[in-house]
């Protein structure tokens, strides 16, 4: 399975992963892919930084990339003291009385409380494309669009060349008018922030609408097939996440006694009937798991969700505090539709292997059908 | 581009295509696909009578299908005399005063009014049922499930094989228990009443759930590409029905100065982000066109859509109203997110011809990326 992007990129398969966890980033690059880390969850540049020397020497020399999450428009700024005056106190109180009638134990005294993530200010996406060009990255992503010029010009000058997500065909043509090298056409289906065309016809369109500029298709892939399916609707690879939660190296959030964070046995229980897209979780439209926290937000009384950052600041204890219980039922989780097809912990090259032999089967079934 | 459905069926391409024209229709079979004429729109079995004896006439002896609209849960029954005492006058004085703001003309006095659609009445599609088993037609689909047992029955006794619509890979189960001979994977893209689970996914699950049942799948088709997409997923043909409400054999509703009906000026000018799934058509979930019609559906005063039959009998004539006006902002269609790529009148020939060859060039290409 190659196209030109594996050329270009020096990989074996046109499969990019976008995951939190560097264990997965690395291991999806070891397999032949391009393992993209995803900066947001570090909210202090120095961490990162230790991340990426991690990444350089689990890597074996082979490329890695980044994800930044950099609103086209710059959201409200501040320090997170400053950004908690924002929050209505009527949203503080749905938070407190939600998470008590769905009995999430409070966290324990004596442990730091998460002060929400801060990626999505332009100040700390900015370190961390400070940190990651320092690094012999191969990509950097950006998960709501273009970035601003002068990123785009700092990253180019890195030699290192920039993605952006897309959910409608003028937007991948702006983000291609603006520099970007590769769009992704993320369709409704996908995890976290998402439009609301679906991949079977968002994919064509963008490939259409931006010329030469490489289209990754992502949203609803978790198999071969629909490896496939998406290089038939012309994209040169796809962009996953939402398949490598459960991968067997994914280390983040804390274990249950099954070995699993409870945020995985909530992956491994849901069907794809079981995703809402909701501005709950950040103050745009993500797709997250359903659970009976996002129920809570979908009940009469509810407050409307606040824009972008408040809505996650109002949100991080609480994620915090559902991530530590053992409730699969009352979890905060973007995850695609293809969450049906996640029913197993997988090592991330048997994921990769899948995709490789699933592809190689359905398009030599389609062979047999073209005669 | 043949599976086993082209033996079965005796058709050249897996190509299924439901439409309310049977100039449509049988433009499809003769051109070597399916053509499955919508039987909702009649109200009197006379008039399918009618239109299936020039079905007869106008197929050269190829197959041809019929679509009818049987809700599994048996709705309110009776005349629509006695249906329309049922829907309050809060909502009949919300259509007067939408359709005065839209700027909608009332119908001449001398016409007749719609009485609205009664095919999903089961009283109504049995009498379908009734007058097409009595005609050479190939396949009975229904586009809500599966029909009664009876109906199945009735239908298989007369040697024709049934289809029916699945939102998801439960219901599709149920209807291949149910004795269904064909699954249509219907994906949230889709046109008309639809479920919540893109393509992408919901067609390798269906796949999957039914097994030896042939899968069509419906929803974000129109392009050659798209067809290959969905055989990678596993469909053994494709079930299609946007793209062919532009065709040139389409002659319903009124014609304007250029030729064409008001809707299809609506469909021609949308794109892909400009459609809208509501209750507002029937008292399902059904994607729409989006318009100055289903936004003031949206707007905050507007009353909740009434539920299976009585919603589709209190906007019927505001939808004969608007398909004859001349403005195609204030339209009423079902159609599905594939209308961005609906931009010409197309001969059903041609738009067939793109399918086979998009998907020959497609097949093509994919064989280069697996090398």
């Amino acid at each position: 399975m190659r196209t030109e992007l594996c050329d270009r990129f020096g990989i074996d398969y046109p499969i990019f992963v976008f995951t939190p966890s560097e264990k997965v980033a690395a291991a999806v690059t070891r397999a032949g892919g391009l393992g993209v880390l995803g900066c947001v969850r570090f909210n202090a540049a120095d961490d990162l930084e230790r991340v990426l020397q991690w990444m350089d020497e689990n890597t074996d020399g082979k490329p890695y990339g980044v994800d930044i999450v950099m609103p086209a428009k710059v959201p409200t700024e501040g320090t997170s003291v400053d950004i908690d005056k924002l929050i209505p106190q009527g949203h503080r109180d749905f938070v407190a009385k939600t998470l008590a009638d769905l009995g999430v134990p409070p966290l324990p005294e004596d442990e730091a409380r998460s002060e929400g993530v801060l990626g999505w200010l332009h100040s700390v996406a900015r370190s961390h494309v400070e940190v990651a060009v320092k690094h012999p990255i191969k990509l950097i992503a950006n998960a709501l669009g273009s970035p601003p010029k002068d990123v785009i010009d700092q990253v180019h000058a890195a030699g290192v060349p920039v993605a952006a997500l897309a959910g409608s065909a003028k937007h991948a043509r702006r983000h291609a008018d603006n520099g970007v090298d590769i769009v992704i056409a993320q369709g409704h289906e996908a995890g976290g922030h998402t439009g609301e065309i679906a991949s079977m016809v968002l994919v064509p369109e963008v490939v259409d609408a931006v010329g030469d500029t490489p289209v990754l298709a992502a949203g609803g892939i978790g198999s071969g097939r629909q490896v496939a399916a998406a290089l038939a609707l012309g994209a040169q690879g796809v962009w996953m996440g939402s398949a490598f939660l459960t991968a067997a190296e994914y280390d983040l959030g804390e274990r249950l006694p099954s070995g699993r964070s409870v945020i995985q046995e909530a992956m491994l229980a849901a069907t794809s009937s079981d995703t809402v897209r909701r501005r709950i979780y950040t103050g745009k439209p993500a797709r997250l798991l359903k659970s009976r926290w996002t129920d809570a937000w979908d009940a009469d009384g509810a407050p409307e969700p606040l824009p972008m950052p408040l809505q996650n600041i109002l949100v991080s204890e609480a994620h915090q505090r559902m991530s530590e219980s053992a409730d699969p039922t009352a979890v905060a989780m973007p995850v695609g539709q293809i969450v049906g097809r996640m029913n197993e912990i997988r090592p991330v090259a048997d994921i990769i292997a899948e995709l490789v032999t699933g592809f190689e089967d359905a398009t030599t079934r389609l062979d047999g059908i073209r005669g």
